[in-house]
């Protein structure tokens, strides 16, 4: 006997192209890719007539999270079963300080979220909420595995503002230790004006849930990205722009990347699946998630980055919340608790509207639920890819059959989804966890608590440039302001 | 008798071109051009082997300003017999708020302070300091003719700094009334954190005004330039980035007016004849201003942008201190009172390392110093240009025969000078406000208090341009976020 | 006595703005602007409620041109009274070789067409049809008083076209003697495989005079456009590009003077006002020019360019043909003698359509029609703008009066008008050439033969650039080579 | 027994990623990847310490061609048997008809010439030398499994040369087919101008050989390239710019893919490593190939664009010449036969320069080398990769034990070499081609004649965009002029 289990005769997805084989694994690992792998002895699993995928990796989850005055309704036994189901093997959470707390604290508080709970790996992005205090815990967090720090630059009221200072401070520290800094990019001071405005008793009678829409105009996300792009550009820090929803975001990225800087945009996948007429229906605000759904433009905007490579990822930014949680607004649109379910319908979802509805390649989005993230989150070559020696997280799905979203069948807590009643296919019928069958026959098998923390060392996936690093000083001579004497390229 | 006066047989400087020959003059305005203008009874003016130049506006000046904990040293006295002697026959200053007091009481506060005392015509530019309490006064300042305004994006221990909310609503009632905004760009927050790091006994001990520059690396500038132009585009509003002084400033400035956003952009001279090397010198502190100067490359770029067009105005930010006010800093470079002396030597710099130095065409200079802040600042065509029905306001100088910059023999206040023992060509023989001779010989001649404020309508000049206007809804329908789903066009 | 004239009391048009006063004429030339420069003896014009306007420059007309297998129908004495009615006051002609002739013969044999019969001034741009015979005569030329040439890049069978061997050896003169090359630009070998393609009995039984617009997709002018652009670059050579009809043209010539090349454009007043739905009508052929008209968003960006600046120049390609001459074609398009008339209705239709109708300012027509030819064919000072020691050419017209365009009224051999039944302001009620007037109450009264030959020194009228200039050598070592190891810098 | 052959232990470079362990061969195909692969029975190939890569693919190669008055001199013997032993397990040459010969016929020669010869696998590209006469038999070479053309844009004498016209309907038919056009770009009619002003004996005395470079400025090939990529913008049609040597061209590419234009572009290995200051040595003819040999800013520029992607391939332009062949100029550079050996040092040069020398990664070079000219060449997945289900071609090589250059050892007719005395890594110690060991131990073993035609259906790789397609119509009615109505756009 030479492998534990065999994956025969799928069509198997791997970065070098699609054959149709077998995949032979050894205890967690994939030891083996090839035709006529079967063995005696080993464990069969047939896949003939499906699609062998690595495990998706969503690296922008929010389990348990306290927000918006309440708790979001997935907790890590829930979401990490909604996940398998859904072909998910990796989830990467956000560890937020609470408002005395220290980032070591942060990170402690979310790994005993996920102990004893996940049925998945995973791991967290450690959230800077007060730089000034915390910038001198970077080092440490970086020396105990965790490669990913995150800044929002909205939410004051939450405690968790970052101001530019706070932003070119830290992308100067992901510089100095290979880090990475995501970045939910608003723009805080005019989004304040706007809704300020349209605060009142008549706005909130007349446009409902639409104000969330009303009060955040595209530009509003823009001008974030274009100055978190600024800094990327003078630091030379790696940066990633989070959830990225807008055609404006999308081009300012592309420009930067054309001309070196380190930066790189996640979409999610509500965004390329909803728009924001969604916000006129009668129950509208279950809709609200930060930022907004936004137009027809932007969507075909988000699957053309996609396409062409400026967006590199696709994750869903779950934070589930119930009707009854999502009832809080009473009328008023700031009090929305904002987010919605998604683990369990992202490579659903991305399948039939990308591959079937022929926006995406297998390939490609194979490359952007999966390789991508592994590769940029710091956790390739163990995840991410079917390879030789890589942790057997696979996703075996049918092609062509598809399930209707019935939210009373679903693993998430969520008494409702955004996708009800969508006929999607991809969802997974059978899923491997380092070796073990956690789901079959879609339905998920696994036990709780199976899930292991993923240490890392690096992160970052910069455009490669041959020009002189673009934060290099003008000169090297040690005086003290060389940091910041960078020429600042414009397209 | 014909004319008053008839300026004779100069080289007559117009915007349609170079011609030598005769002004004459009726009342305060000039009456005609052309050749044998001569009459009898007329005052007889003789510009023979003289450049005959509309008089300069110098559209950026502070005088008798409370700042830095002091005052400073030029009033309207000094300040504009300066002026005079560098043919400079308009000033604007800028008239700030008090800590409690409303935009209409800071214009009544300038208007006593050039009352009585001021040579040549004048007017302010209203500075908004704290936007939300002043909003509402916008309307009625420019009611009242004031139809330039301004906004800081630093000065926070001074009451003065504005965010990105006062940005963005200040340029949108901008546009409502056809009035402009002009905004000193640096970046507040990252500024702070620069400082902060060198703000150490050691580090003061060993940079001393070093720090100035030091801490202000060009991205400072660059970033807030940046962020300006991205509000003005999304509103539409009329901008004019006061004192750019950095090539990136210049770059990005050339891409909005290339894209069609109304942006504008002003350059002091000081940045065009001066580098940061200056800090090194033992009394380099004497040339602190805000923003500091910058390098070689940048004086190159601000050269070729007054060329290609867009850098429209040269002034100066004249803003008087003395040496022993400047001696307040005592080794910290954050106590030093930021501003120079400028006024008496604007046409003269220019003149001299423009024109002699084959930078500019007279045409060019001109245009820089007379013609474009004339028609920018809403004063054209009473002001700006030799032509038929203008104000008689000119300056009639030598071409070629120089004085040494020596502060003794000058009407500033100032006891020392940044252009201290250069040899000049280009101070005013002769000028004329409304056609009353005020400097004579090199001399001036005019009485205090002559000049007169000038009430505007309009303000702005923006890059005129075909494609639907930068601010225009997507769509026209009557809904209220209509103001604000603009497209960002990004280059 | 002081002046011979007096144009007095209208609206003067001049490039330092506009007032309502007086010209004053000695001689042939202006002497003074002003105000109540009304004089015993003087003759007197009367000019009140008028707007008094330098003459036009047409600087592209065909006169008497052997062309088509016939000779175009307006002469010097029909084309320059048909120009004067229009306001126009100098033409420039194209002097083209005869199949074995130089250059000297070529501007004899214009000049001989010219003189004795032409009412206004003029001159000739020199055609260079075989550069390798003719490159040797260039100088000569230009020491003759001709600094402006032309290359074709169509017209095999006239004898006409010119290589990129000739364009690239041509713009190298042009350097080297400050003159300038006008280049017709379209792309001959994929228009020659477009003809061939339609030149069927069928596709012209059914598509008629639509062939000649079918066969010329706008990418035709643009490639042309492109490549006579990357020679200038490459050169350094003064470029003009003559009659740009297309969006993508404009956008070629603004993107290369953004980055310095010396390249301008000229526009024609039948781009700007009529399209290609005329080749649809049962006498479309009468409309066929070279280039072709274009469609409505051609029309739109030629006039967003002439705002903008990328377009310097409006002019009409005269070149008259009879309804009886354009019956030629017989129903094959490539048989249609190619041009229209045009010098009678320059100025009214520019004004019409331009000022009347909100696209141009009457400051920004009078550049485009006057000043900046005059500049750029190196007539400036002496033509283009009223200005003290200008020539009196002046063209008088009614600000709103209107006249329909009817062909049996106008000075024009041709006896069809493609604006035939127009409305138009703008035709001059009062025309003056050097002083006298040679229209008046809208009749031609002046004698044919009195206009002159204009010689000239030099010509082009580059963006002005700080960066090293375009064509400069990467090093100045005496290296055969030197002239052409230039970079290329693309946008 | 399982497989055939097993190479074990080496280092695996696959397109998912590098991965110490065993490929399994079963006949010709690679039927499995993974650890502990072996077997008892299989072949063993021991690669421990060795890295395993894909057998490389040679793009642009010329043997036995009839060119410059001569033969080259490498047949398909000689060529095969040296591409072998540098790892090279596939060529394509490039078939040219002759006189009056049609498409087929020059099929039929070249097939000829390989038959019986060939060591490797290869095929042909298509060669248009008068697309009047063959473009009606373009279809059915694609029909006959050729789906690459090539057309030159020099070589007039050599009656090889197309011109626009050839150009623009080669690229309609290349996107009607899904076939590919390659080109030699260099501008025709100016490089004639240069040769022809530099042809004299004085210049030859003088400057011998550099009159090849002297006469090639880099703008040369940058307009030909600027013209190729505009016809294939219109036309929508691959387009792939061969053995580009310059900066200026690979930013017109860069920028072409960026606005979504199907072109592709290769650079041969001579350019990455060799600069012009050979033609300064007593031997610099020998170095003439053309293209010729460009500066260190290209070189850097190349290897810059390798690395950003826009730049596909490096090939070698192989067309190998003997000292005595090249004799043959006798001073005059014109006469030179252009060409050199470069088949056997492909892989040893973008190894040791490229992977060693830190400007490629070991996956990066597998790209440029072996994946994406297969891919692009219509040779996926059966060749460029290892993955299962390929051909077993396959080059294993030491890390970095290197051998010296030496002409004498190697198995090209060439009696020197352009890059003898170089120490050079990547020599193949074992070549697999389709399973069967052909080079041993650095020794070629395999018989000639054994090598395949590869018949493809399909070429081409363009950047996907999502925009329309760039060649769409305007609208789409039926008219005649449809496929010509296109925009352009420009950056």
């Amino acid at each position: 006997m030479r492998f534990d289990k065999v994956i025969a005769g799928g069509t198997v997805v791997t970065p070098g192209g699609t054959f149709v084989g077998d995949v032979g694994i050894i205890g967690e690992k994939i030891a083996a890719l090839g035709t006529e792998l079967d063995d005696e002895g080993a464990d069969f699993i047939p896949a003939t007539g499906h699609l062998v995928l690595p495990g998706v990796l969503d690296v922008h989850v929010h389990l348990e999270l306290p927000f918006c005055g309440t708790v979001s309704a997935d907790d890590y036994r829930t979401g990490t079963r909604a996940g398998a189901r859904g072909g998910v093997t990796t989830v990467i959470d956000f560890a937020i300080p609470s408002a005395g707390g220290t980032l070591a604290q942060a990170a402690d508080t979310w790994m005993r979220k996920a102990e004893g709970k996940s049925l998945i790996d995973y791991t967290f992005h450690i959230c800077i909420t007060r730089w000034q205090e915390q910038k001198d815990q970077i080092a440490d967090m970086v020396a105990r595995g965790f490669t990913t720090f995150k800044e929002f630059m909205i939410y004051e009221s939450e405690g968790w503002q970052s101001d530019d200072r706070a932003l070119f401070g830290t992308l100067e520290q992901m510089r100095e230790h290979g880090a990475m800094l995501l970045v939910h990019a608003e723009s805080a001071r005019v989004l304040d004006e706007l809704i300020a405005r349209h605060h009142t008793p008549e706005e909130m009678q007349r446009w409902g849930a639409q104000l969330h829409r009303i009060t955040r105009p595209n530009f509003i996300e823009a001008e974030a990205i274009e100055r978190a792009v600024r800094w990327c550009e003078v630091t030379g820090g790696q940066l990633y722009i989070v959830h990225m929803s807008t055609a404006e975001g999308t081009d300012i990225v592309r420009a930067a990347q054309a001309r070196g800087v380190p930066v790189l945009a996640e979409t999610c996948v509500q965004y390329l699946v909803l728009d924001d007429s969604v916000f006129e229906r009668p129950d509208g605000h279950l809709f609200a998630c930060c930022p907004q759904l936004k137009g027809r433009n932007d969507i075909d905007r988000l699957w053309e980055g996609l396409r062409r490579g400026e967006v590199s990822v696709v994750s869903t930014d779950t934070c589930t919340f119930t009707r009854e949680q999502k009832a809080m607004w009473n009328g008023d649109w700031t009090k929305i608790p904002m987010g919605m379910p998604g683990l369990e319908t992202l490579l659903p979802l991305t399948y039939t509207q990308g591959v079937l509805g022929g926006r995406l390649s297998l390939e490609e989005m194979v490359r952007k639920l999966s390789t991508n993230p592994a590769r940029i989150m710091g956790l390739a070559p163990r995840k991410g890819a079917i390879q030789v020696g890589a942790d057997a997280d696979v996703a075996i799905i049918h092609p062509t059959s598809t399930r209707r979203v019935d939210p009373a069948e679903m693993e998430t807590n969520a008494d409702w989804s955004p996708y009800e009643g969508m006929e999607l296919a991809g969802f997974a019928r059978t899923t491997l966890s380092r070796g073990e069958v956690i789901v079959d026959d879609y339905r998920v098998v696994g036990r709780e608590g199976r899930g292991q923390w993923l240490p890392r060392t690096s992160a970052g996936l910069a455009p490669r440039s041959d020009a002189a690093p673009v934060a290099a000083p003008r000169d090297a001579s040690p005086s003290p302001f060389r940091d910041h004497r960078v020429e600042i390229h414009l397209g």
